[in-house]
């Protein structure tokens, strides 16, 4: 399986991104289009304060195959009441109309401010220029117009063969802030967007989604906050020609893979992206007694604020990492507690370690770090991305919006 | 009941703070000395990483009615495994002999660096100084020496009588950082200390003590981290002559109050001395269908980075603090939701209302502001008062220790 940091279109997709005015400057509305159905697989964001355009992706999803999905940024049209969801049904229709297409077969989705109006004079013109711009090579497009305060566009893509017929998986993603994906079926927290040419049933994919959500979108945090609007979509149109994989093939696994290379690309781009991030940081928890101590213990140390500026002061504070799994929640003995940045151990069995402090000093100014807690109580583990917490966050989250 | 913004000592205690050289500079060793034994309650922090100065001072507090109190800053010694046990047993111990009085009668508490040994050869003779420099005007001293990265000393007293005796209820305490209360009989997350000369039953101030904690320590936040040596102990030695308050006695509530505005206060000091803090804000959540939910939604607003940040830029961006209810787990009905900053009126029964912007951003300008989330599902309420996050918090933690 050959792996790409870029965005290769699948067969029998176009894509566009144009300028609607929704923020002030850069690309602010995309269009995914596939020319059939396509069979898909969806998470979307827990946050109870679900924004309209979730909750009419999932109607759409629920009442028929795919075939577009049109995105804003620079408003999230989240906390605008029934306003919000006639104007998400509005992007849908206007869509569906330009496509020739179902409006029911347009998924939506926002990202942006919450709770301001949706500027649907802007948006239905753009809509227009979208559609009559779409083209097979602009898949880079739509990962520009999908961005807020990202600093990048975030692509990846892997192609495979099965039965010698060569297939495309790809996706998209934007996030930067407001980063903490809690993913269950069928809920998560990204904005990422997959694309397909595999022919596959909506079964494998919607399997095989759910369990790399948890493994990648779902072990990355940047600050905590899990949004209103994150969604991911996988999107497979069939125009490989393979033979249909169904449940118990023996291609999943291959599926699986695809799905899983692709994705933990766009969540790892996330986390670098993470703003004002300086450090990405592996968080390792492994000997916990329950999946659930391990990944409470390895989400509180990720998003721990002392934790996270001691890595941007790529200062040597490790009892602040010691001090999070006490608060986590998680079961622990302290007696037992093993830990280590990289391959420096600092504490083993509860108890300081003699440590080369030159050495471990010089490990700090990496930019990639390990930080691993083995407690020693059973077998369970868990590991979070994360990324340091630095100036540029507060800067960049105090000046959004005014 | 007369309220006082400075430490008063009540009769029979004396105070003295030294500089043992644990920390670069400053006062560093603070020790609280009541003539008699006291009746004393207590709360100490849920931090499963629990230091040895709180495992040890629970141990005697159960032992014997304590006379004295040492603490010392600079050094948590928490994560120090057995050897940190024997400091803190030795720190009670010499502080015993110097004194005069049982080591059982000696609780222990510390704050500072996590992980690593106490220097004992400072400890020891800073002690010797502390206890000959002892004086009743000294609780200032005390209320140095307690400090880490506060800026200010943090002192409250109230005066009353009973009986015609004149009672003082005093404290002081320390935080700035690592500050998220976590609070459950027997357990809480301050370092805070309260002296009086109120003669009173244990079961009356530990009811009391209990329940102010929660209405107050439990109530704020800094940055969401638990600290593993908080405590706050309440000591009353009985010497103002009133008659004993027994659990019932029609003075009881007096009690209860006199604790509750000693608290209160310092309770609001830490947050004001919120490590980088430049604005103090009270979030009320009400209407919640249970307490937990109430709590749940409180804590989430009062944590969430992005709703601290925006305040901190002084931006009207409310929809952060809507995203932070909606994924805090609390049971809401988003078409129920009603906020408000202040008296503004931003979201009416979940949808955005009509706002007078200039009106608005002159209140985001304030120190001191107000955000009541009405869930509009039943009766119960939380508020928690939390600081914003500046650059300065990023500054202060990242540049720490090294």
């Amino acid at each position: 399986m050959e792996f790409y940091d870029r965005f290769i279109p699948p067969k029998g997709f176009r894509f566009s991104g144009v300028s609607a005015g929704i923020k002030t400057r850069n690309k602010d509305l995309g269009l995914i289009f596939s020319e059939i159905p396509a069979k898909s697989a969806s998470v979307y964001t827990t946050n109870k304060m679900a924004a309209a355009p979730i909750k009419v992706s999932i109607e759409h999803q629920k009442a028929m195959m795919p075939q577009a999905v049109i995105i804003n940024s620079g408003n999230a049209n989240s906390a605008t009441g029934k306003q919000g969801l006639e104007d998400a049904w509005k992007m849908a229709e206007i869509t569906g109309k330009k496509l020739g297409i179902d409006k029911k077969s347009v998924l939506v989705a926002s990202t942006g401010i919450i709770g301001e109006p949706l500027p649907m004079d802007k948006i239905e013109p753009a809509i227009n220029a979208a559609v009559h711009s779409l083209g097979v090579n602009k898949g880079y497009e739509v990962a520009e117009a999908i961005l807020t305060t990202d600093t990048k566009t975030k692509e990846a893509s892997v192609q495979f063969e099965i039965d010698g017929q060569l297939i495309t998986m790809s996706g998209i993603a934007k996030g930067s802030g407001m980063i903490a994906p809690k993913m269950q079926h069928p809920q998560a927290t990204m904005l990422a967007f997959l694309v397909t040419d595999l022919r596959v049933s909506s079964k494998v994919i919607r399997k095989a989604l759910n369990e790399v959500t948890d493994r990648t979108f779902n072990s990355i945090t940047v600050d905590g906050d899990t949004s209103t609007n994150d969604m991911a979509v996988l999107m497979a149109n069939g125009t490989a020609n393979n033979h249909k994989i169904m449940l118990g093939d023996k291609n999943e696994k291959l599926v699986v893979e695809a799905i899983e290379l692709v994705c933990a690309s766009l969540a790892k781009k996330i986390v670098l992206d993470g703003e004002g991030a300086t450090k990405l940081i592996n968080i390792k928890v492994i000997g916990a007694k329950s999946s659930y101590d391990a990944k409470k213990a390895s989400k509180a140390i990720a998003n721990s604020l002392l934790v996270k500026t001691a890595f941007f002061g790529q200062d040597a504070n490790w009892g602040r990492v010691l001090n999070a799994v006490g608060y986590s929640g998680a079961e622990i003995d302290p007696r037992k507690i093993n830990l280590t940045f990289g391959d420096i151990t600092l504490i083993k069995n509860g108890l300081p370690a003699k440590v080369n402090k030159e050495k471990f000093a010089e490990y700090m100014l990496q930019f990639e770090l390990e930080v691993t807690v083995d407690l020693q109580l059973g077998k369970e583990k868990s590991s979070v991305l994360t990324c340091d917490l630095s100036y540029d966050y507060v800067k960049i989250n105090a000046e959004y919006h005014t």
